[in-house]
Formats: C-alpha cells, structure tokens, sequence
C-alpha cells in the first residue's frame, strides 16, 4: 500500500507585493491546513501559481513548507518544466529541500511523442531519489498521458503515482481497473478534480488533489472520512456544498479574464476573507478581480458558512 | 525604417553527448551563416530546443553568439518561458549578454485573455532596454496573437517587430495591410515559415526567419537578393527547391515520433552531413532518427546539390 | 417528474450487404432489448450510424421501431442533422412515424454563437410537438452545450431532457445540481457514457444511454435495479465488468481505422456472435475488423461470459 | 490542361422570408457575376448555406443555375453530407440537374480515418459521372485532407481538382509542387480564400473559389488579369483592396454572433446594398446584423467605391 493517501490540496502561494514569497502568510496557510486535517501537502503544482513563479521563489515555497510541516505529513512539490533537463534541475531543488515526492507532468511547448513522453519520466526517474507522481493536465500540457504508458510505467517502478487533472473521469476510472487487474496496489491514484472527489474515493481513488481545499479544507476532509465510514450519502450532500462553492471561480466573467486567473482569484480572494493569507494578490500578468466580483465570492462563501 | 530586416535564421544549438553547448560547432556554424550573408541571426528560438535547455545553457548559447558575431549582423534573443517573471530574468541575462533584440511569446501553460497577454508584453516592455520582437507560435504556447492587439502593441512602441509562425498567410497578409494603413513602418513583420519566404517578401515582409536555413542558409538569401532585385521567378524556383529540401523533415514517421524531433533531428542530421557541426543529438527526451531514416535525409540532400 | 427514466440504449442499426435495413434483425434486436428490460430505446443515435443513412432508411428504422414496440417502452428519435431547417425535416418525419421524443444537437459543419444555439433549439420546439432531448455530444458536432443554456431551455419548457456524452463528469454534476436548485425535477438528465452509469445513476441521474448495451443490455439494467436498490457494491461491480467488456472497442487500433468503425464495428460483431444481428457490415466508408480483431472481441466476450 | 480554370465564385443563396428560394434574386446575382466575367460558378458549397438549406431547396438552387446560366461557364455543385451513402443522393441529384462537376468534403460527424476518407472518395468516384472535386475545408469538417491522398487520388483519376480553404498556405503551395512532380497537369488545383488569390495564382494555382467575389466579382476577375498579363503588382493592389473589404465579416463582434453568420450576412447585406438580390435575410439558427453593424459595412463599401 502506498503512503500517501487521502486529501493533499495543492497550495496556492501567498505573495507579498512585490510578487516575493509571502512566508508568514505561507505557514500560517499551512496551519490552516494541517488543522483541518489534510493528509499531505502539494506545493508548486499549477494552483500555486507555478508557472508565474521565477526559479528562486519556487525554493522559498519548498523550503518553507517542508520546514514548517516537520514531517507531520508527506509533501509533494511539483517540478513544472517544459522538458527534461529543465524538469531534473527543480527535481535536484526539490530534493535538497527535503520533500517527500515529485510531480511531474508530460513536456510542453514542444510536441513531443507518446515514447519521447515515456523516454521522459524514465530518464527523470533515473536521476531522482524520491518517488515521481505523473501529472496529467492537458489542459496545461495539451497533452493527454496515454492509459498503458502509465500503467508501464507503474508496473516498472517508474512512478509511483499520478494526480489525474484530466477531467476524463471514465479514463480515471479504467486506470484503477487497470492497477487492480495488474495488482498495482502500491501505485497510488488521486483524482485532480475538486468536483467529483466523493465518486472517485468510493470508486477506489487513494485520494484527491482538489484546489478548492485551499478554500475549505474541512469539507474535503469531511468527504474522506464520509467516504472510509461507508457514509456515501453524507460524503455526497459535502461534495454538492462544495461543488456551489466552486462558483467563486465563475465570478468573473470569461469576456473579462483568463480562466487561470478567474479561478486562482477567487481562491485567493477567499483565503485572504477567511484570513489564511495577508494578499490576495496574483503573479503577472494575471489581471485582479473587480470589486463586484469580490462581493460575489464573498456573497456565496457566506452562503456557505464560511465567513 | 527598421534595422531589422532580411534573412534571419533560428539557429539550431551544437550539443555535445553531456548536453553541454558544443562551443565550436556553434561558432563554426556562425561562420558558415555569415558566409553566406545572413542578415541576423536569432539564438534561443523553437529551432534552437530553447524549451530543452536549462538556463546556464541559454547564456552560454547567447554569449557565444554576441562575441563570436562580433557586430557584424543583430542578434536576436528569445527569451522563452512561461509567464512574465520567469522572461524577466531572461531578459536580463539577454541584455546583459549583449544581444540586440528579445524576442518573446504569449504566456503559456496557463490559460490566459488577450488583456493579460497585452500585459504581459507591456510589463516587459517597461523593464527592458532591447527592442522587443513578439513571437506568434500557436502551435508551441496554444494562442495565437490577436492582430489589434500586435498593432496596438506597435503603435506604442511596446514591441519592435513580430515573427509570426503561426502559419496563417492570410493573418499575415492583413497584418502588413494593417501596418501600412497606421503608418507603423518603423514596425518590423517576418515571417517564420520557411516555405512560402519568396511571397511573404514580396507582399512586404521584412524578412523571414526560416529554420531551413541551418541546412540551406545560401538559398534563403538567394531568395531575398531575388526578390529585391524584382526577379520574382527566380526567387519562386529557389523557394520550390527549399520545398523539396524541406522533405528532410519527414524521414521519420509520425508514428515513430514527435513532428518536433522529427524536423529538428533532420535539420541537426544535415547540418552534420555538411559538416556544420560535429554531434546531431538532440536533448532528451526527443528520440533520435534511425540509420534508414538518415540515409533518406542524405539523399535528398544529394539531389539538392548540398553533398 | 419525467416519464423518460432508466436504460435506453441507443440501438445499432443491422444492415443488408446493400445497406438498406436488415428489418428482422432489428426487430430481433429490440426484442434482445426488451427481454433484458430496457425501459427504451433510442434510434438514429450516433451509435445508429445515422449520420451514414440516406433519410429514407432512417424512416424505415424508426417506424419499424415504433411499430414493434408497440408502446411497451418510449421510443426516442435522433433528428441529426445541421442546422434548423433540415433538422425540422426529420422531426416531421419522427412525429408522423409514431416516436415518443425527439434528440437533437447543436447545429454543426457551421460555426455557431451560443445564442445561436439556443435559437436552434427555441425554433424547433416551436414547430415540434413531442418533446425534445438536448443531445451535448462535442465530439461529434464540435461544440459543448453551455449549462447556463441547458438549464434556462428547460426551465422554460423547449428541452424536456438531456443526453449528456460529452465525457464531462464534473459538468454533468454541476447540471444535477443545478437542476435541483431551479426545481427542474421534469426535466431528465441522462448520461450517454457507458463507463459511468452507476456513479450516475447514484448522484440523480434519470437514467443511461450506453452504447454498450446494444451487446450486453442485461448488464446495465442490473446497474439500474442495483443502485434503485441501494446496492452501490453490486452496481459497480457490473459496472466494472462492462469497463472491461468495453475493451473489445480497442481491438482495431488507431493506425488501421477511425474510432468510430473501431467502436460500432466491434458492437456489430459481438452483436452478431451473440446472435443478435445476422451482419454485422457496416456503412461505408467506414473499414470493416479483420480476423484477428475478430478472434480478439470473441476472447473478451467469451471472458465475459456472454458465448 | 483541366477546363476548370480561373474565378468561380461560391455563390450566396437569396432567400424569401419563408427561406424558399429567391429564384429571381438568384438569377439576377447569377448575372451579375457572368457579366463581371467569372469563369465558372460554385453552388451550394459553405458560402450557399448549404448546411441550412433542406434537399428540395439545394435542388432548386442547382436546377436555377444550370437553367440560368446555359452553359455559358462550367457549373459546380456542392454535395455536401456526412458519409457516404447520404452523398451519394446528392450526387444523383446534381448529376440529374445538369451540374458540370460535383464538389465533396471529407466526413464528417463521425470520426474517420485517412483510410476511411480515401474509401469515400473512391465509393463515390465508382458511381459517379461527373468530374469530383475534394473540398478541403477543415473548419467545417474538422478534418484536413492528407496531402499524399490527394496527390494518390489525384493520379488514380478519382479526384479532378481540389478546393483548398484550409488557410494552410505552405500545404497549398506543397500541393502545387506535388502535381508538378508527379506529372498531374490535368489535376486542377483551386484556392478557397479570398484573400491571397494572387499569390496562389502567381505560384501555378488553376484558379480560385472566393466568397468575397459575391460582393465584389469584378475585382477578382481583375487579379486573374493582372496574374496572367503578368501585372503583379496591380493584382497585389487590386488583392489589398479586397483585403480592406473583407472587413465587412467582422462587423458584428464575436461576442454577438458566429463567426459564420457574421461572414455570411456581412455578404448578403452587401449583395442586398449593391442590388445584386432583393433580402439578405440568412436560413435559421443564425443570427441577423443590427443596423450599426449594417452602417458599418455600407460605409467600407462605400470607402470601396462599390455602392
């Protein structure tokens, strides 16, 4: 069996104005976060902002973060690059800062093949300590990892895990009846997706990656244990409180912004309501939500509870 | 009027087996483009694995470039990342380095508007020294440039100029017409296919930006002297004869790998062939061309006339 | 609430080796069908291969259809075409013949604006008389249905319904909920994936359209009767075995054919080893399996347990 | 030589208000453009609303114009449907009506192989009398037609000529270069956009389909001309005109309509202004111009000179 299982939000950033690392806001974020129980953290995955982040902020975030969590639980950190030898310069960052494991997804801006993208994770898996999680995020890399490459690479020890953002949730669900049918027990899989966490746990997930846990952990925490009781009803009734709560990242308009920013925005927006964080504020060139749009998140998270 | 103008070639990047820069075939390849009378060169482009190498790499590529230039035609920088502080700090090292232009992309990986892409360039504008050429290149970064926005961007002197690669001839053709109709003729437009130069010229293209010209730089400026000299005819049969060269690029299949390494492997395989450089590996993960796939690559050259 | 609830496959079409409708085995498939305990069926769906039958077969599927039918479940009529006037043609047609509702896309081959789309659908409601099933499926038409759209439709009675195939799991949720929240409790939301329907079924679908069941349709009413009981375990389990009898899609690999003769072709061939159909040929220009494709869907059918 | 040569406009459909046929209109356009000089006509292809009009409207259309025109130029006739067999009743049709030669895309709705695309044009070939050419409009169709397919169908005699409108001019020009290689003179070779006709005549294109020749025949047939007098700056002038006048497609914003509907009412507005036909009203769903959008384009077509 895998150890890392159940709720690992991947951390938005807190940046001061000058788009340095916010480190008091960041740990106190993280005590937010381990409070409400989560089982792991995911730093420098693409809700932290990661790809607006300059080499030497994403080592601040790292080192931070495996300081301030003490080994209370794993931390993951993300080694977001284009392509290989990009990706082993953050794996070797990542790894003197002491994290517990690597996320990396296929290459990008280049377009690259389904056995160059294998010719990848073997080569990173071949330098690296820790154990690798692929990422599948098409919607970042435009590329979607293919089924039995993955399962290769876990049945060959390549990686250890994946975080599906893919939003192909019948794929996700053909990947664990894959692991199963080639016992693959210790591969973990986790669903990326903040909207359907319940069905992905009851239908054998490890665990889930959702960003909205930056908002309310507790609710995915809730939704974890709902799940491990049997108590599949409650787990749900939690991931349709949390699926309304998801409308912050509607609030602005898509004529007005980027979906990357709308989203990331209202999380941050959130956080700073709740007061997990100082600044809301996003990397540039990510513009800022309006005062209306503000309003609206803090409409719906009062509707929720949560202010 | 611009200083930018002619026949600018992407330069591929010399590497040795460590995936260190091959310093002497970088500057041998130099000579072997300046002989031929290029009117620039552009270091750090899609053409050069820019998304492959780490960043103590680019510097070198970009010092090696400047000094061994020496003045005597523009050097073009690309400056390729992610979001605006991650090409901050390449720019800095482009300026630093001596280049004479930067050349920059939309944002990528995240999802973002046209407002934020308008940003984006005018953050960089604001904080750099060098002209700034904007690179249209939907097919690496996923969005292609809005054509008011380039010209509004040109108007306020934010960029300097465009490479657009984007492949739509059409888009280009409304571009120069738009251009001509706001008085922007300082506002340098190249295209960066290879394969219809002669046209983009004669409709007033400043210049092209041809990844061919690694193999074949003679040709391409074969082609601008021709147009410049208004013999249209022998322009067109020197650009049908870098078509049929351009078949290089597909001696491996799409099954077998990426169109990337695909194009670049055969570029890099002829530039070895006519002894431009020493050592045709590309950077990992593209997968290198077979010995069927070189002989192919060899005898097209042949009938070029190149071997 | 709705009549339309349940399983309702979406018939394949048995043809001649002329490709006119092989009537017998039609009506010996809709008796497959009902004897398994279907609560409808669904013609001229894209698993029909309606988009490759001349209107005047399609006529003859539906009302041999409706004639055989009998009334002993509704029968649900694809109107596929591209845009409004020639999808009114069809629905006169479904309308005379006899079906229960109408399904209907969003126009393709040309480039709509969503408000344009809603217009298609208010225009042939207009003229309709049975009620009209929205059909999102972007993979074929190139266009996702807008959930604020779907949502207002229904709320104001032009859409009666939705068969949801656009793979978007968390959308699909999200169009639960909203339902819910306005009070639509009419309006029936199915999913068209066969590779989900218990998880579905369970967070309030009204039912599946899985394309699967043209070859095991017992199977998926016993998902439905599972989760009406309560019983998630046996539902997924049943759902898991058809996940895996969902294989036999891949015996043709992308090389050799499109996904779509790759699909429907291996449903006509187990429907035909099981007896169902007397040929499976099908529409041109779609390629037909080869041998070992063949032996390959008879090995998982006979795992399966269904030879 | 092929006896498809020069300016065959894809001539706009005139409706009444009940979306029947404006015969009169028809006929009076159909003039227009014999008198402009055009050398041939293209009926029901994308510019048609052909994906709006039901089967007896498409038959009224060819039927009008083979009448109307009397042979005096040769007459195209768009079959355009998913597959194979529904192209196959077009084809009967036109062939009925006395069309000149058949126009046809690649499937669509359904998704094919390059294989399963050759078959249908193949199938089609075998039962067809009239000269075929393929349509290659990847917009609609979501599919581009391979190059080498082409060249192959093009020297099996299965294919007359092509209509290229996929934008990709580095293709077009591979494709032109293909036929000369291969000894194809007969093979007629036609560029879809309105905007670079004189660049795809000047590099050996056969001739050109341009919807803007709805509006303004005369100055295409000018850049014909000019191209084979040998004026090639006069037909750029003439084609940078054209290029200010197809602004009129983007009077209505993005935000508004489709970008069909913008194109094509941009057209038949202009055609109603100039008098060519009597309504410029478009089939359902697409949405009609406003009066500013209107005023817009009276305005460029009066800065054009043409009203």
């Amino acid at each position: 069996m895998t150890r890392f299982t159940g709720i690992i939000p991947p951390l938005c950033t807190p940046f001061r104005d000058d788009f340095t690392i916010d480190v008091d806001s960041l740990r106190r974020h993280l005590d937010v976060q381990l409070d409400a129980g989560v089982h792991g953290v995911f730093v420098l995955g693409s809700s932290s902002e990661v790809a607006f982040l300059p080499d030497r902020q994403r080592r601040v975030v790292i080192e931070t973060t495996v300081e301030h969590v003490g080994g209370r639980v794993p931390v993951l950190a993300g080694c977001i690059d284009m392509t290989t030898l990009r990706v082993a310069e953050h794996i070797r960052v990542a790894e003197e800062a002491g994290a517990d494991a690597l996320v990396i997804t296929a290459p990008y801006y280049t377009r690259t093949h389904v056995a160059e993208i294998e010719q990848h994770f073997r080569l990173l898996h071949a330098q690296a300590t820790l154990p690798i999680f692929a990422y599948d995020i098409p919607m970042a890399v435009h590329t979607k990892l293919d089924r039995e490459m993955v399962l290769r690479l876990a049945a060959d020890g390549v990686i250890a895990g994946i975080k599906d953002s893919s939003g192909d949730e019948a794929g996700f669900s053909a990947l664990l009846l894959g692991r199963q049918e080639r016992g693959l027990s210790g591969f973990a899989v986790f669903t990326g997706s903040e909207l359907v966490v319940d069905l992905a746990l009851q239908i054998g997930a490890d665990g889930a990656v959702p960003g909205l846990a930056n908002v309310d952990p507790r609710g995915y925490v809730s939704i974890w244990d709902s799940v491990r009781a049997g108590d599949l009803a409650a787990a749900r009734r939690e991931q349709e409180r949390l699926l309304r709560l998801f409308d912050i990242t509607c609030a602005a308009p898509p004529e007005r912004m980027g979906r990357g920013s709308a989203g990331l925005g209202a999380f941050k927006a959130a956080m700073k309501m709740r007061g997990f964080i100082d600044n809301p504020v996003m990397a540039p060139p990510q513009l800022p939500l309006n005062d209306e749009e503000l309003l609206r998140i803090k409409g719906t998270l009062t509707e929720a509870g949560l202010l």
